[in-house]
């Protein structure tokens, strides 16, 4: 696992230690809604990873996007599938996604 | 087919006639690619157009969503896919795509 | 009550009922928490609602603008508070949201 | 001028007096900075029209692209200029750009 | 005062002083009307800190979000109130504000 | 050239080989269209410049933004003419884009 990618677990665990202890209700419910939809069930769970990865990236939210590049390399999306994901994205939300395409695929070749 | 699929898919045809008839290279070079990057590949059609719906949700984009909602019909998406690329738009992009669902699920019976 | 405040509401029932009939736990959990987020709590549910409003409206959904119009005047919120929570999300989210304002202030005069 | 652009010019006036009518003040000076913003200066009203157009179009408000669209034809815009301007605001934000692009388009030529 | 506050104010003085230095009238009144909003008026600077900040946080803008995090500490925003205004942006925006809810948590501990 | 503008240049360049060298054919398809539109035409690329960089303003991409800025520098784009055009981003985009134009203005005058 490359150092960037360790570093930004350790740093979400912190984070969501940090939202959760706070003990909202509705906040723990969110959170937990955020981790259902992505179980296996109609669509297995490399689809639904390869769905919450193109959502990002149109959204251009760079933590998710690396979070959700980290489940797709989990889920043994390979190469071709990467870039077929990023370039659905890329045509659909234009070239303002494009700085997030290269810090995807960067950390895509980092994570090798 | 519904009516209100067919009145979309032919005020679609129509208009897209008036864009390219304009004759602007790199509009046709746009559009070329946005027709390109959903086909069969290392991915197949079906995930592609999934991946093309919830980023259209997402981005709550009506017009977007209602052609890859007649898509994903045409894909063999089942009833529990569709629901399950659903809830992880609406979970990714929150409750202002909800109106987006209501509609996408609308249109999603009316074809039955 | 104003017919278009009427229709609104008996057309969003009507499609929840589709999507909630649907019977996904993810979508109905979204739905539920979508509802609870605005319940009395620290803060009282008119400043939830104006919360709700704001929110919707520098997101221009004009579906979750109208409903939150709705809300508000139930819950007694003032000509001048809804013109101040109109000018800071004008100020936040831009031009882009006038065309929203203008839909919003002629549905809360339509309201009275 | 076409019916269309008629009735979204009157429609306008009647709801920004509605918005203005609430006498706001800051509501009011982002009315009047908004104006302001596209009055000849160092770049000429020309270009600013066609810098809000492209803002509006990459943004997605329909509204704003036909007063914008309406606004470049009176600065004496050229089709090939329009298909220009287009072709920029769609590579930027996307194929989410393209109802809106289709849409201006045709009024574009019903303005003719 | 924690460090990354005292920073943050330092940069916004140093970057907005070379912004209004550029003495562009209408930059000055845009500056003018986005602190006029948040005053006292019908509604409180309180409640007006709050809409302040969930709709920074529902436009994922981080240092929006800091300058209102801030501030609602300033305007003595208590812990539970600042989970509600969270839980709402959250379910209004979907996933992708919880990167921002994170840092905006881990702030608010961070200034007590 | 500033060391900041050096290094974006750097990165942008080595981040786009990565890119490209994974060899799909529709990102190159995109890459090549972003470059095409920009070409002097009917508008020329000065003009061209000021659209790019008022759209990635509004939809507040800083890369997007620092490469424009750039751009709009080599192409003789004047004081006056760059503080109308992010006069034109804010008030179209709202306050949210206050810190993406204090990051311009700051880079505009570093680039002096």
């Amino acid at each position: 696992m490359s150092d960037r990618v360790q570093e930004f677990k350790e740093q979400r665990i912190a984070q969501n230690q940090i939202v959760l202890g706070r003990d909202n209700l509705n906040i723990k419910r969110f959170f937990g809604l955020d981790n259902a939809v992505y179980n296996d069930g109609a669509l297995d769970s490399k689809t639904k990873e390869m769905l919450g990865l193109v959502a990002s990236l149109v959204l251009r939210c760079d933590d998710c996007i690396t979070y959700h590049v980290i489940r797709a390399a989990e889920n043994k999306v390979t190469d071709e599938e990467f870039d077929e994901i990023m370039s659905i994205g890329m045509v659909v939300g234009g070239s303002i996604t494009i700085p997030h395409v290269r810090r995807a695929a960067t950390l895509w070749e980092e994570m090798k």
